[in-house]
């Protein structure tokens, strides 16, 4: 009997010291406790992916390259297989490394190296195509390195070269529907190629990032006969009889919006956490974003770690402070309420000179929105708690945000989620218990930044404008394209025009969490200036 | 006699159609005034460089593409050599085409492909390692994209092919030292291979980089016998007798100070002007940093295009307001004067109540710098003007500067200028035409947030922060090895953590233009979470 443990755990991108010691932890309990021949740990396990320039740094590479040493003496009586930028002759590589007894057994060096989206693998490291094999328990153990088994070839390679079973070391991101994904496309590989694959993922927020976990094993029919949790650690185990992996408990495949909300549950705790912050602070307008990124704030870090700010204006609607009250008092968060008039008021006394003569515009309300900025950074500041954005994706697509007003703040739960989903998700959270009032979701929603104001004034409907965002951002449709798909060219050319103007305010907003195909930030990288107008 | 046209321009990220309209009229004049053979523009001519993401739009790909064909048709009677994005079979192509008469002559398609510093071109193109050569008036001509010929080979491949000389497209950005480094590096390959080059670079600034021109020709022997100005845009003329060609005018190579601050110019004349902005607005504080900001953007736009804005609290020493006023005066700039008082009394009001029992911090100098940051953003929006930011890179490193405070802004001219060098720009400055007031160069810096502050209360001293920072930031250099060279562990210890903790805020920062081998920005992508600590 083969027993090999799955080591999903959420590990500090550039904390070698950190990782090292939940390495030889994880190892020593996977031997002692789970009686485990041989524990298998994520990519770039000692350095947390993605550890970006950090791997330019020689220093760093040197520190990695001894924890290897240091944990192959620290842990005997388990085979260790980890992953740690291997520093070779003027270059690095990504590589997977078996420990044993205090040696190194096998390396293995990745041979896709991804550098589309997120990634920039190739910005670092060096390519090898050759399989690397190892032999446990008289198996002939292959390995390979996420990216490796997207591509067709590797696996074939590994069986060709004698392989048993093979091992996937991966650091693989969340978005929606990537999960089913994944797992259709390593059954894929394990039937087609007749081998059984164990698949095993990081855990944890790491900045844009979210790493989902839900490790799996799938045995030569391409079945999943074993799958960790989604978005928690979990150290598993499982057993071969033969070369055949035998079937085990299989966390589910949960619905994409249970997933997403989970996602951004973990990548807000995380970044709190890995940051060293004392918990979070938001505005609280009365609207649907707000309440949203409130619920995920609460469910991250607890109540009491989150505290929320009411800043009415003038053009705030009564309903907009009752709701927002509600909300708090729902999930027990401290509140406080500080109306921005006072400030509102000496700026336009100290600007009265200079915009004598001036039309009302765009500046009045951005004011309004910079003096709750300044107001929540101060409070940030003086209680050293993250202040965190509200804003979402179709805020962020056409620039209905104010640059440094609701758009300050250092982190963007909901910056990835387009106000649809923002719907949706607020419903699903609704359905775990009751905490977002129903007003807040059916009323239009509303800047509140002059009178009257509704987000309609100024955008198509979001029923409209969402999907044309998706085609335009997401799917690099054209605006031919996407008339061709059934919307009018007048909000085609309206919500393009908006994107492409916007791309300077983007570049200026706090990251946010990744959970569509294509998410702003590292994931999209677009000039400011450009003569390019996607307008059809 | 073969005449060869270097078209040294500043083309458009994006604007195809733009760039085909300057690239029809360059070649139309190459041919009509200076009867050139063969014009030879820089690299990715007809969609500017870098397009980033744009390459991964179809569309975006197939006008380009379209693009070439309509040149072609255009411009007969003279060889273009022009770069464009080269649609393959689902890949894309970095690629040099030889356009003669209506038709495609050669195609090249770019073998060593930039993936480091601010290059991500692994990301869209595939390489091909192959020459391909064409011929005019009897001789054998290859080609080479930029990056091509910082690596040995190619030019030794192309000899060998049969080429009797090379023209190689360019898009090389400036960084200070850099136009010796890309000429002494041209020039031992044309020596050791024995064959003349002609290299055409682009100018103009994109974003965060400026693109210095200074184009070249190269004999057998390795001379330069012509070079283009920098900065500028230069259509010229080069004969070969035979395969030599005749010596012509060389523009100097300048000092590094000059080029720099030529560099910042150009790089906020170019991201003003090809943003659509109104010119630019920035505050005035009497201290070196806005004056020479106030400097650059009067020689990038003109006077009567900046306006400067004085925003004194009750920290500001008059000498502060009056060095603020000669310097608007010295340049003939419009100045208002703002008090900040009745705003930052405002927030201390609104804020008593949850302030109460709270020690004074770094929140109420944070305060005071978002109440300038608030009044500047008014005045950016209701006027049109670009918000200049004028931090610099010693700041940025650090961390010394409030976020949405004095780093609100579109962009950061001296982002990536160390204090010592915004020195040595302002002496530099001062000896073109007399501007900034001799006391502002020699009076201690203040941030004056606070009563009687200087900076040096919290760093220290610039002419070891400096130095311990371009160790570290731009050289990779770990805190042993800093102390190597001479400075106190204190010292490196205090530099390193804040770098390393202030990650969250350059990610919000502003856009400026790169002049150091690394600057913050798209060339130095590091995690905001994260566990390593740089300190020794």
């Amino acid at each position: 009997m083969l027993k090999i443990a799955l080591a999903q755990i959420n590990l500090l991108v550039g904390g070698i010291q950190a990782n090292q010691k939940k390495i030889i932890q994880t190892a020593e309990q996977a031997r002692d406790s789970l009686d485990a021949d041989l524990i298998v740990f994520p990519e770039l396990t000692i350095t947390g992916y993605p550890p970006e320039d950090l791997l330019l740094r020689p220093d760093f590479i040197k520190q990695a390259n001894q924890s290897v040493l240091d944990i192959a003496l620290a842990v005997k009586g388990i085979d260790i297989v980890l992953g740690f930028p291997e520093q070779g002759d003027d270059c690095l590589y990504n590589s997977a490394v078996v420990l044993r007894d205090g040696e190194i057994l096998a390396q293995y060096r990745k041979s896709t190296l991804p550098n589309f989206g997120v990634f920039d693998e190739q910005r670092y490291f060096k390519s090898v195509n050759e399989t690397q094999l190892f032999s446990v328990k008289g198996r002939s153990i292959g390995l390979t390195i996420c990216e490796d088994i997207w591509e067709q070839g590797l696996v074939e390679k590994n069986k060709k070269a004698g392989a048993d079973l093979i091992l996937t070391l991966n650091a693989s991101p969340f978005h929606a529907g990537k999960i089913h994904q994944r797992e259709e496309i390593v059954c894929q590989q394990a039937k087609e190629v007749e081998i059984p694959l164990v698949y095993v993922n990081l855990i944890g927020g790491q900045d844009e990032l979210v790493f989902d976990g839900a490790s799996f094993v799938v045995d030569a029919q391409g079945e999943v006969v074993f799958r960790a949790e989604e978005f928690e650690e979990q150290l598993s185990v499982i057993e071969f009889e033969g070369n055949t992996p035998i079937k085990s408990s299989c966390s589910p495949l949960y619905n994409e919006i249970s997933s997403e909300y989970k996602a951004l549950v973990l990548g807000v705790r995380d970044y709190v956490y890995k940051n060293g912050f004392k918990g979070a602070i938001l505005g609280l307008s009365g609207g649907i974003d707000s309440a949203l990124v409130l619920a995920i704030a609460v469910d991250a870090l607890g109540a009491d770690q989150v505290e929320a700010v009411l800043m009415p204006s003038k053009y705030t609607q009564d309903m907009s402070n009752e709701d927002a009250i509600l909300e708090a008092e729902a999930l027990g968060v401290k509140h406080h309420t500080i109306a921005i008039e006072p400030a509102v008021t000496a700026f336009t006394g100290m600007l009265s000179d200079v915009f004598n003569d001036t039309k009302r515009d765009a500046t009045e309300e951005n004011i309004q929105a910079r003096c709750r900025g300044v107001l929540l950074m101060a409070m940030s500041n003086k209680f050293g708690k993250l202040l965190l954005t509200t804003g979402n994706k179709s805020e962020m697509s056409v620039g209905y945000a104010t640059l440094y007003g609701d758009m300050a703040g250092g982190f963007a739960p909901i910056k990835d989620v387009p106000k649809l989903l923002v719907y949706q998700l607020s419903e699903y959270r609704n359905t775990l218990s009751d905490v977002i009032p129903e007003r807040v979701i059916t009323r239009p929603p509303s800047a509140e930044l002059a009178p009257d104001q509704v987000d309609e004034d100024s955008l198509p409907p979001y029923s409209v404008l969402d999907p044309i965002l998706a085609m335009y951002v997401e799917q690099d449709k054209s605006a031919e394209e996407i008339q061709a798909a059934g919307y009018q060219l007048v909000d085609i050319n309206r919500a393009i025009s908006l994107v492409d103007r916007n791309e300077y305010k983007r570049r200026q907003a706090p990251p946010g969490i990744k959970i569509t195909p294509r998410a702003f930030g590292r994931d999209r990288r677009y000039p400011i200036a450009t003569g390019y107008k996607g307008v059809g």
